[in-house]
């Protein structure tokens, strides 16, 4: 195998406050750049930029420092870290946000450490379209460019979304996304309309139903979730999915549809286990071996 | 390729009223005895088993009988034909009952002409569990039974659908019917609670998100449906699958659990083309080459 390729994830790094019917978490770790790297990082090394407050327990992170991620991106403001309170209804598909305090996040302005500028493979979660083509202009000789967003910047600044669609490779996003974005009568729809905008692949993902991998050339595929008898809480499972994507395509280097596909079933059985613990519990532990071994389950479990 | 096995379906004729959002028909083929023998029909010998009043128009199923469907079994008793009216809402899973008129099928006892009784295979659609025990009176040296219920002989008859369910080999549902049949908090505890009421394999049903085919031996089989742009009408999309599953069984007389597996997709293959069109307008003209056609596509879009 080639020497590994780098990732850098810019996006958030949040305290959570969840609730399920059955269950709660205060204070957990969360964010879209803490969950890709705690996936990613399980294959490949992983550069954060993102920004917590001086209210932040570094310990809690000890894991990702362990597992090889850079945190010289990791920027300390002073203030209060970004913090989520959610609560899912019987039906985890559904939940609702209780409370938002941005804190530090609202000022957030990412600077990229000359490490995190060079790395092959860049994931822009979701934060405001502006500081993504910021982080775009920064990068040095990136090779692969991964995309997410959320209604919020669709609906609020369409045009900054549209421009960053040109220049990205991979756009991961959900079907309700997908539809706000592009409308379309079905997934397979939306899809084509949307690599019309830029993007040569696109995954929507569908919780429980699995995934849709397309791509401007040859056939969609189709991806089924790996079964969970007993999930508790599905927050991360979306940027867990992309984190085990990426780490993938980073370990292998190889950007072959095939081996995207097998990428895409990655991302899905990592983010299998992320929904089986509260917060990142499981992701802490999690070992690329336990991941080699669920995916050939899944190979046993899809193969016809 | 061994002689294949013929397969008795016994079940509704119906004449449907069908309204979506955007079109509608009326007085359409309809019923699970002729949805499954215009499926499996492209596979292998069928026998009908099913009544229809002296209102039935029988050049309507004249296509049945050029694919070689036995329709001795089909009764023509005085009356009227079963009629349904049904009307769906934007989200195609979702319809509400607008009129049932039995007609003929509230008489219904089915007789097997000795050629129906003889058949391998028994397609024990959905009628009250009564009929279909003395349908497995009727039957003389069968080898596979595969059986469809629904939520109002779930409901109301719960003993005796526990008492057919020990006589059976297959049961095919949707995850609404598995949840009020047995509980449990995912379709994967629901069908390993089913199967030890006795069959051997469960087949959820889960419509646009394709279905999940369990064994009592080894683990699950993940099937996506196969995509549609833009679906038409989903009446009949069940029986169209089990239809499929059991032509290709029949057709190949292999119950080993690899093949059943790709009986499977057949089904789903063969259920995709239904909704295409309204009633079984697409199943009237479709092809085995075809339906073999959209399968080696279903291998593409799910290898990886």
């Amino acid at each position: 195998m080639a020497n590994k390729l780098h990732i850098t994830v810019v996006g958030s790094a949040a305290l959570d406050t969840i609730e399920t019917q059955s269950d709660h978490a205060d204070n957990a770790l969360g964010g879209s750049a803490l969950y890709l790297a705690a996936a990613a990082s399980l294959f490949a090394p992983v550069h954060i930029v993102a920004v917590v407050g001086d209210d932040f327990d570094m310990d809690q992170i000890e894991f990702l420092k362990e597992r090889g991620c850079d945190l010289s991106g990791l920027e300390v403001a002073p203030g209060k870290t970004f913090r989520w309170h959610g609560r899912y209804h019987a039906d985890m598909n559904i939940r609702d946000t209780v409370t938002v305090e941005l804190g530090v996040f609202e000022g957030f302005s990412p600077k990229l450490p000359r490490a995190a500028a060079h790395a092959e493979i860049l994931m822009l979660a979701n934060i405001h379209p502006d500081l993504q083509e910021g982080v775009l202009e920064q990068m040095k000789g990136k090779r692969f460019v991964a995309f997410d967003t959320m209604n919020h910047w669709i609906s609020g600044t369409r045009s900054g979304v549209e421009s960053i669609l040109k220049k990205v490779d991979l756009v991961l996003l959900n079907d309700e996304e997908l539809a706000l974005l592009v409308g379309g009568n079905s997934i397979f729809e939306g899809a084509a309309k949307l690599m019309k905008m830029g993007p040569k692949y696109v995954v929507v993902k569908k919780g429980e139903h699995g995934s849709v991998f397309f791509s401007q050339k040859g056939v969609p595929f189709l991806c089924p979730a790996f079964p969970l008898a007993n999930p508790k809480d599905p927050t991360g499972a979306g940027d867990s999915f992309a984190g085990g994507m990426l780490g993938y395509l980073a370990a292998t280097g190889d950007f072959d549809p095939m081996n995207m596909r097998r990428a895409v079933v990655y991302g899905g059985v990592v983010a299998s286990f992320t929904v089986e613990e509260f917060s990142m519990r499981r992701l802490e532990t999690l070992t690329e071996e336990e991941v080699h071994e669920r995916y050939r389950q899944f190979i046993e479990m899809t193969e016809f």
